[in-house]
């Protein structure tokens, strides 16, 4: 019995390795900097790996361009916000040149096209959000709310299935000055009805901003295609920029001139270096800058970036739901059992590039895999284990091998025998 | 005669040899990575260079942190901007431990902590400022000011000797809820009496909000002495962080309960990855964050740091004093005579670590300077050249040999023999 248990894992672990053969991708994986042998790493969704020639362009930007070129590299710098975005727009987001930068962080860049649809909607009260949307979101929503006297209207959504078109139609009204939601749900790894979304939105003459962090570089958006107002989103995760690499923007051409962020810094100045006694905004999309950008940043963005549009988005989305259905399949076949739940959409169209499994002691099992299986995902509060293939750089092995070391932690109780501390991961 | 200048010329040389030779920083310059042959490079005040220890720890980070330890490497990012901000307090701005933070550019800091303050005092409408501040700063304050109904009240501060204590006092009201005004001002260098105009700030009721980034690193500023409430300032010109570094911010011990920055990002959040429904702020300086922290820009900062902590900040002044004195008697000299005029206080504690010439050519003579005569400094509107020699890396001969060349550049009308350009550097 327990032989034939193992030819029956030896040949599906073969065909994982026969899909990982025959990935048209497969070969990216060696344009990353190899891991820690043995090591599993499933949070691209959290922190993405160091592309080799972001390695090689960091040691170029460090040793060359600022140690020898000094302050005269700016010359070059100083487009790099918008460089990048454009960048960004064509390959990721289905938006179009000049409307994409890459600047500050997620939260700023969160509070600054919120704060300007607002202002925008200066008789209108509420901000629609859901319940299950990142931190980061809802507080820096909540600020604003408080700063204007206004109100959140927060919308209770299932969190395996994120908030439906519905859901979300039912909370507008005429008040209703902006709606604020992540394309693809930062625990459940749910994709929104982004076209639908923004439809409603419209309709009640609302705004609509998407946090494109969780999908950005694994799910497209054709923003201009739905008429998607603004976006923002980070750079660390798919697209494999570094901890903590700036965020990016996205205002629709048509909203440019209506809107203005609250933030006035010298980069989103006309003829910045005149230094002129009055603010002037550049016109367009320049103006939603603020400061001096993050050089080291913006360049590793641009060659994440890069990599992306090499391997095509299409491509990545494909895989994207090939990997985390192997996972699906996996978890219903050795971690149910176990007491593991899917906790993110069955349908793979529905799903984002990672895939979140519901298990009472899902902090300490998450700690026990990182430190003792050499697997790494990670832990979502209160119950929540995720697991981010990134299809960039994940073999379908990986997923396969990650599922065996997780039913095998697990079923020998293996992450009982640790304390319970926090992990203090983003 | 031509002879005897030639003797006089030589032995003047010999003597800024001589007091580099008795230069008890001299051993610093060895610690950067060496600059193109025979730069002179003056700029320091816009752009540092790249200390050796920078490029090792940066290679550090992206090669082990991040390529090996990957997401698990947060554990011991997620301290950095209240690590490095600490380091910067103690070391740089005489202020306690808990006050300081790394964070965000000059821009977003300046508008959280001018907001800040503005929530602070809400009967009141009126922010002063000086005609001299630095762009971002005017336009920051004019922008919080537009969105709250307010004004911003601008002092005509001399274009050399900055902002008088006396001016400063006399537009002050009851009505005044902030000051905001660069410590060092960005074109001429003149100091500002801190103590002085944050005491009179204090007197009618308002804040005082310091932009330190053309002080901190060249010239000591005790805050806590002086009282002073916040301030914000950069880390790419005298710590030496590199192109866009992240910036910090300063907030008074007392204050930090009172305050509440506008911008709740999940930085700020009390126990962050609980992920709350709710803003619940850190307590304390912690409160002023706002995203994920740009990791590479804050391990630079703190490289940056120790080697100023290193070199000592009496030092650093003491020095950057004489070179900037030098620099004024070789003006005197040589350069009067080509309509060059002084354009920072004559009192070296007046004066910051760089020194400005007006010259109605200025924009032209900077040009040629870089890319004919290869002394780096740089040009500001509407006519000034600066000359900023960083005192942990600038020879008394580079002074000397610099002011030689804008001899030699001028005299001979070299620099009419180019197209006038805009420079773009920051």
């Amino acid at each position: 019995m327990e032989r034939t248990a193992d030819v029956t894992q030896a040949i599906a672990r073969a065909l994982a390795l026969e899909l990982d053969a025959n990935d048209g991708l497969g070969a990216f994986r060696d344009r990353f900097a190899p891991p820690e042998a043995d090591l599993i790493y499933l949070d691209g969704n959290s922190l993405g790996r160091l592309p080799s020639s972001t390695a090689l362009r960091l040691g170029e930007v460090v040793h060359r361009e600022w140690a020898q070129g000094l302050v005269r590299s700016w010359e070059s710098w100083i487009d790099l916000p918008a460089r990048v975005g454009d960048l960004i727009a064509g390959h990721l987001l289905g938006a179009g040149p000049g409307e994409v930068l890459v600047s500050d962080s997620t939260t700023v860049n969160l509070y600054k096209l919120a704060a300007a649809a607002l202002d925008a909607r200066p008789s209108r009260r509420t901000i629609v959000t859901s319940s299950d949307e990142f931190p980061t979101d809802r507080y820096v929503l909540e600020g604003l709310a408080a700063a204007r006297g206004g109100r959140v209207r927060t919308v209770a959504a299932d969190d395996v299935n994120g908030p439906l078109p519905d859901q979300i139609a039912g909370a507008l009204d005429p008040d209703v000055a902006l709606v604020c939601l992540s394309h693809v749900a930062y625990r459940s790894g749910a994709v929104a009805d982004l076209p639908a979304i923004t439809a409603a939105a419209h309709e009640v003459g609302a705004l609509v901003l998407w946090d494109l962090c969780h999908s950005v570089g694994a799910v497209p958006m054709g923003l201009t295609a739905a008429e998607a107002d603004l976006a923002v989103g980070c750079t660390y995760k798919y697209l494999n920029a570094g901890p903590g690499a700036p965020a990016f923007l996205y205002v629709r051409r048509q909203l440019q001139e209506q809107l203005r962020q609250p933030i006035w810094g010298w980069f989103g100045q006309h003829d910045q270096f005149a230094m002129a006694p009055e603010y002037d905004p550049e016109p367009g999309i320049g103006s939603f800058l603020t400061g001096t950008p993050g050089v080291l940043g913006v360049v590793a963005v641009e060659e994440g970036v890069k990599l992306l549009a090499e391997a095509g988005l299409d491509r990545l989305r494909a895989k994207g739901m090939a990997l985390t259905q192997l996972a699906v399949e996996l978890a219903d076949a050795w971690l149910a059992p176990l007491g593991f739940e899917v906790a993110s959409p069955r349908d793979p169209t529905r799903r984002g590039s990672h895939l979140t499994l519901r298990h009472p002691e899902a902090r300490a099992i998450s700690r026990a895999l990182i430190e003792d299986a050499r697997v790494v995902g990670d832990f979502r509060a209160p119950d929540r284990l995720r697991l981010g293939p990134a299809p960039l750089y994940t073999r379908f092995v990986d997923v396969w091998d990650a599922c065996d070391r997780i039913r095998g932690l697990v079923s020998s109780g293996g992450h009982r025998r640790r304390p319970d501390r926090r992990t203090r991961v983003t």
